[in-house]
Formats: C-alpha cells, structure tokens, sequence
C-alpha cells in the first residue's frame, strides 16, 4: 500500500536537532585541539554550509526556494506499508518503508547534493569534490553540478570503481570526472600506493584525496555525502515526510530502524520524531559486523578521513586507519560515524544492531521477492534488523508499527545479489586484537 | 518542472481505440485463412486477455480494482517539463515527457504485466511465460508473477542475455526462470542453433519458443510485451494521465512523440489523444534505422514470431525471417509492428522517422545532462525526434508543445553510453535487397 503526500506539503524547512537533544555534541576541534571556527572550514565549504554545520541554536533552517523546486522532482516521496512482506513474515506488525531510491539516481543522497550544489554555484564556485564508495554520492553530486553548471570531480573508492562500474558509467556519461582512489592525482594517494600498490582504498582514503585536490584548486569545494552535520541536516526532509505520511494512516512508529554507514539516512528519518519526544519510540541504528563502528569502536576525537586532513571530531571510531575489510555495502566501509549519532549513542536515546552480510542479503531477496523492490546493499542491513522486530510481534502476538527508511534501490547492485545466491558471498567478522585497535586510533584523541 | 497528478485521477479505465478510429483493423487470421476466433487462442491466453483482444466495440474497458491498486504504487506517473533541456537546445518549444522509468522495474512494461498476471491468477493459472529482448517485460512480469504467486519463466534473447546480464540478475533474483534464446529448451531452439550456433537471437525467435513452451505446460500461459491489441489497451493508462496533465498546465500536444519496436508504448501514450479528434495534433512513430518495420515494410498478414506459430497479422513487417542487425536497443529489434499502428500509418493519421543509434545515443547523453534522467536506448530515439521538431521551432520562433514518452531509465544499459562515447557503436544500415525481402516475407500473405 502506498501512502502519498500531497505535494504542496514537502517540506518548508530543515530539522536541526542540536537544540533538541538536552545534551551537548562536543563540537570539532583542530588538530592543535582549538574550537574550529568558520576561518579553518572557508577553504573547503561553502559559506551557508558552515553555518549549517557549526549551527546549534536555530530548530528550523529554511529550505531555499530553488532547492524546493529541484526536491519536487521527485518528493515528497512515497511511503509503503509492506503488506505483502508482512504476510510472507506472517508478523502481527504493520512495516513501513520510506522509499527513496525512485529519483533518477536511485538513491537518497540527491536530499543534500542539490543544496550543496545550490549554495555553490550562489558563491561562485566552479568546480565541485566528492568523495564516494558506492558511487551514489557520486551520482546524485553529478546530476546536482549539472543543474547549476558546475564541474564535478569524484574520487571513488576503487574496490567500487572496478566492481560496480555501472555506477561510474552514469557518472561519466553525466558529465563527472571519476578518478579511481588511491590515485596518482594526489599526494594521500601516491603515498597510500606505495605503501599497497594493490590496495582496494576505502572511503577514509578517497576523503583525503579529495580534500587534497579541493585543497589545491580555488574556484573548488568539497562536498561531504554523509558524517557532517549539516548532510543530517538536509536528510531530515526524509522523517518529515515519513511523520506526515504515518499521521495519514493514523500511525506512529513504535521502532525506527535505519543501515548506517555515516548515519545520515538514519539521522534523516530519525530526527524529526526525536522532536516529538515519545519515550516509547525505540530508535535503532544497524551495523556490519565487518565495520561496527558505533557498537565497537572508542568515543574520542577522531579524524573523519584516513590521512588526518580534517577536523576532528567527537565520535565512535575504529581508528582513521582502518581499512574495512571488502563488504559490499560500500556505504557501510567508514572507520567513524556521525558526531550527533554518536552522541545520541552515549546518551543511550539509540540502540545499535549488527547483522553479517549473508542475514543482509537473505533479507534483502525475501524482501525484493515480496515487494518488487530490490534494495541497496546497505538498506538490507535495516531489513534484517525489520525481521527480527516483526519475528518477536510475531512471537508474542503483539503488533507494533515499525518504520524503516529503505535508501536507494540495489538494480546496480544486483550482481552482489547475484553473488550471494550462488553462495559466493562469506562473511567477514570483525576481529582486530586490542593491540591493533590501539595502533589504528593513534593520533585520535579522548580530549574534551 | 514536474506536473503530477493527483492519486484519486488514476484512470479507472482502459481505453479501447477500435470503435473510434473510422477505419477497420483488419482481424487476426488463422494458417488457413479463417478469422481467429476465441478457441484459438484458448490454449495460449487466459479468457480475459483474449476478450481484450478482440474487443472492437466497447470503448472503455474497466480496470480491476486489484490492478488499480498495484498501479498505484507506482502510478500516476509525473509528467515533466523539460525546461532545462529546452534552454540548451535554445528551443521556443515547450517539450513534456511521461516518465515511465521511476517504477521498482524502471520501465513501462509493468503497466500489462500486472494485468496480465491478475487475470491468471483469477483463472487458476500456475506459471506465465514471457519472452523479452532487453529484459524489461521480463523483470516486469516477474515482479507481476510475485504478487499472485506464479511462476516466471523468461525466454531472453541471448545477445541482450549476455550483453545486459544485470537485467538477467534481477529476473533471477525475483525467482524467475530465464533462458537465453535460442536455447536448447524447444524444438524451435535447436532447429535455430542446428542453423546457426552462433545465433544471438531475436525477439521473433524468442517468441516461437515461448509459445512452444506454453503449448507443451497445460498450466502455463503466454504474456505478450508488445504488439497485440490487449497491451496497447493496458497501455493506455499512460496517455489518460498524460492528457489531463497537460491540462493542468493549459497545454495540449502539438506533436506526439515516441519510439517504436512492437508500437505499445507509443500506442499508450499517443490514443488516448487521439480520441480527442484534435486534427491539428501530429503523431510521429519512430523507428531504428537499422529495423524499420513501419516505414519500409510491406503492408500484409505475416506471423508474430519467427517460426510461424502465432496467428497472422496485418501488419508492417520486414518477414518474420528478418534476423535485426545486433543493435542496442534490443526493444526495436522486432520484424514486425503493431496492427493498430499498422492500420493508422496505412491510413496517414501518424508519421514515421528514422534515426541511426548515434543519432539517438548523442541526443540521449544530452539530455540526461540536462534533465538528470539517463533515457533507455530505445527512448534514446524518440529524443533524437524530439529535437528536431524543437529546432525547427527555433529556426521559425515558432513555438509549439512536444510531448514524448520516456518509457524507461536507461541505467542497467549505461554500459551502452559508455561504449558509444568511447567511439566503439556503430551504425548499422538496413539494406536487404528486394530478392531479400522476397525471400524473408515468405509464408506471409496480402490476403485480406
């Protein structure tokens, strides 16, 4: 069943949860442990994207017009009751999914791409940077930059570039200049292939390269896909959309369950009903067990890439060294995780899941069976998550009304799916010694 | 812009353009010569297809409550103002698409599957079977069979088999059983391989091994993708919505655009217009240069597929026999074309162009830079129509309304793109001789 919204309600505003939460994010630090101020991020971002990023006192950040326009192409988008899931699961509980893999680049991270691009070209800049695993990022900055004009340079993590070349056809065929990462193009690369001339590079390392190449050119700006406050942010038109679709159908979610990999689909379908403060609603962010970020990594102040070129930053992290081993949820290989997840995470408001890949992708293809949709790799982690929520309604007979936000559609990631039905797909625990957990958060700090 | 349209206006019927063309479409006949009649097609179709089939009286076919309600789930579909893509083309044209790619298959083929799969259901049928060449109808059908628990069973033609192995992937992950054809499954099959070994296969091979199949299963039947009178009717639902969107906006199609392989889309979105009996509203068909059925076919009774197991139709066919160049777009490689387009072109109330595929791929990588949408191949050809038509509006300073159907997204075959802006598609000519097409249009017959 699909629940619609009219299109005049799509959202005026962004949500900013900061002075909602009732208890302080430690904000970003520089290297030499001083508050970041708008100066140390001028170089990289835009001008309203820092004020977004530093801002925490204003609720309600207003979404400028031609935003809203570029949005309307494709949101509000819809809300599903997955009925035909539900019964295959023959679960007591009503499952809602905010789909947001119908826009042309399948994926949700379009909701923080277009404003990125927006603010960019107001600010005269020419040429825009990204970074992306999956190449989703990648995409929706590509579709973005051509809206207003601008160039778009991606560094993609290369285990992605070669597997998932469908992803970096679109880009080309857009117009982008895609560099596989580790490359030759930068210094963070050159080193990191001396070091491994066979490394498969990571989301930490395509960071880096990409903010030494925006580093470099002036007319440039870096573009974060997830992590950053400001990315939650513009995610928060997700829940908003969702809680007005809920109160359509009379329903509020008793669980809300997301993937996360930086945590901004979570964060964007989660924050607005934290607003409403229900005690009762239990929030629940999944993990691989092959990068538990949240679940087993150390709260301290980090580097968000794996060279030490940005801030730091207050979060849960396996060390900015740590290569995730090989997943094929790419959006799920990042060593840290949002600073307002995290802090959330402390403060016990969110609980936290881990599922292997091959209970992802079982989920995911009973799910696609069911609903028509084939789903992200990453969103499968939310699914399996799902299942377990409607086996124990199931188990005790009492329904309950889950929401989960299913963040891109998995057509250009089918050949993974492909993999895990001919049984080649294994899993891969997670398993560094303490030892090694303490090398890989060296330079990190627990300050604050 | 987007123009989308309300829920509740999702059309409650088919529109059935037989009674209101002015002129007869000449019946289906059998081997011998006999008008088709019900119990011919018995063993092939379920009873209400075949009703739908052969309607040429009743106007407004209504559209099952259950069909409405899976339509809805993806339906009504926006329709958008290119506005952006007008301005690179410097055009006084208003240009508007129905995009028919944001559905969880990315393609306008769910639009028949569904029905298709509901009436089986409704007759006790256990299994349908399809045959496809780019894969759409089969993902399709697939994701249709799921919903009423049938099985799926997909002849693929084995160059797309190979070439757009995603597509087969998502069938696969579905449930559905896919072959490449021609296979070793049917005696049609074999007899093609013993011929050929090499045999990348057509759509009419596809098709007579399909039918065989069905044959041989009593509790199988066959889903035609294209063509046939019942598809062009389900079809229809897109130009229903894509007239009253345009009426939200005050405009009305000076020009009706859309590439046709079997005519279904095209037929979909242009009847519906038609009945409005606008004389001033051209139709224009676009054909692959490399198969041009409708504009240099011969005008008479042929078979359906290769083999000759169909019933014969009066169509614009190039013979049944006609091996299509390996092109691209795998949904125009098709001998034949739809009698009811057939008939309208015979009688000039629509016009044919012609297009090579680099003609349509350059039009289609400029327009999904501008529009953010990467076109199918086969809609690639309309595009390329679509501007001229918006050129020669900019060299009159004419302005005028072109609306086209955009039937699906084109990212499981940007591999495609890729190749041809790496300089690696060619175009490929249609030059058969006239002893040629004697030769190839053997078995079929002028008879009326």
């Amino acid at each position: 069943m699909i629940i619609t919204l009219e299109p005049k309600k799509l959202p005026e505003k962004w949500y900013n949860i900061l002075p909602d939460l009732g208890f302080a994010v430690p904000p970003p630090l520089t290297g030499t442990g001083h508050h970041m101020g708008k100066m140390h991020l001028a170089d990289i971002a835009t001008s309203e994207i820092i004020e977004q990023e530093l801002e925490d006192n204003k609720r309600d950040i207003r979404i400028p017009e031609k935003v809203r326009d570029l949005y309307s192409e494709f949101r509000p988008t819809p809300l599903y009751r997955a009925e035909r899931w539900e019964k295959s699961l023959g679960t007591p509980a009503r499952i809602f999914y905010k789909y947001e893999g119908g826009n042309s680049a399948g994926t949700y991270e379009a909701n923080t791409a277009i404003p990125q691009a927006y603010y960019a070209a107001e600010q005269g800049v020419k040429s825009l940077v990204t970074a992306t695993s999956t190449g989703e990022m990648g995409i929706s900055l590509a579709v973005a930059c051509n809206y207003f004009n601008l160039k778009c340079k991606v560094y993609m993590v290369r285990s992605a570039y070669e597997e998932k070349a469908y992803g970096r056809y679109i880009m080309e065929l857009l117009g982008a200049d895609v560099v596989p990462s580790p490359s030759h193009e930068t210094d963070v690369g050159k080193k990191s292939l001396a070091e491994n001339p066979e490394s498969v590079g990571s989301l930490g390392v395509a960071l880096s390269e990409a903010f030494e190449h925006t580093n470099m050119h002036e007319d440039a700006k870096f573009c974060w896909g997830t992590v950053m406050n400001h990315v939650l942010l513009h995610q928060t038109v997700i829940g908003q959309e969702a809680r007005a679709q809920m109160r359509e159908v009379k329903a509020y979610p008793d669980a809300i369950i997301g993937a996360v990999g930086g945590g901004s689909a979570f964060g964007g379908l989660a924050f607005p009903f934290y607003r409403d403060r229900k005690n009762d609603t239990r929030m629940i962010a999944v993990e691989t067990a092959a990068v538990p970020s949240l679940s087993k990594g150390t709260y301290r102040y980090d580097y968000a890439d794996a060279a030490g070129m940005t801030a730091l930053y207050k979060m849960y992290t396996l060390g900015r060294k740590f290569v995730p081993p090989g997943i094929r949820a790419g959006g799920m290989r990042y060593h840290g995780i949002s600073p307002i997840i995290s802090a959330m995470y402390r403060e016990d408001v969110l609980e936290t899941r881990i599922h292997t890949q091959t209970e992802a992708f079982q989920s995911a293809v009973d799910f696609a069976r069911a609903e028509g949709i084939i789903p992200s790799p990453e969103s499968s982690y939310a699914l399996k998550a799902v299942v377990d929520e409607a086996l124990i309604c199931k188990e005790s007979g009492k329904p309950k009304d889950i929401l989960f936000v299913l963040t891109g559609n998995g057509n250009l990631d089918v050949a993974t799916f492909k993999d895990f039905l001919d049984g080649s797909v294994a899993d891969q625990p997670f398993l560094p010694d303490e030892a090694a957990m303490r090398e890989l958060l060296e330079g990190s700090s627990d300050a604050q």
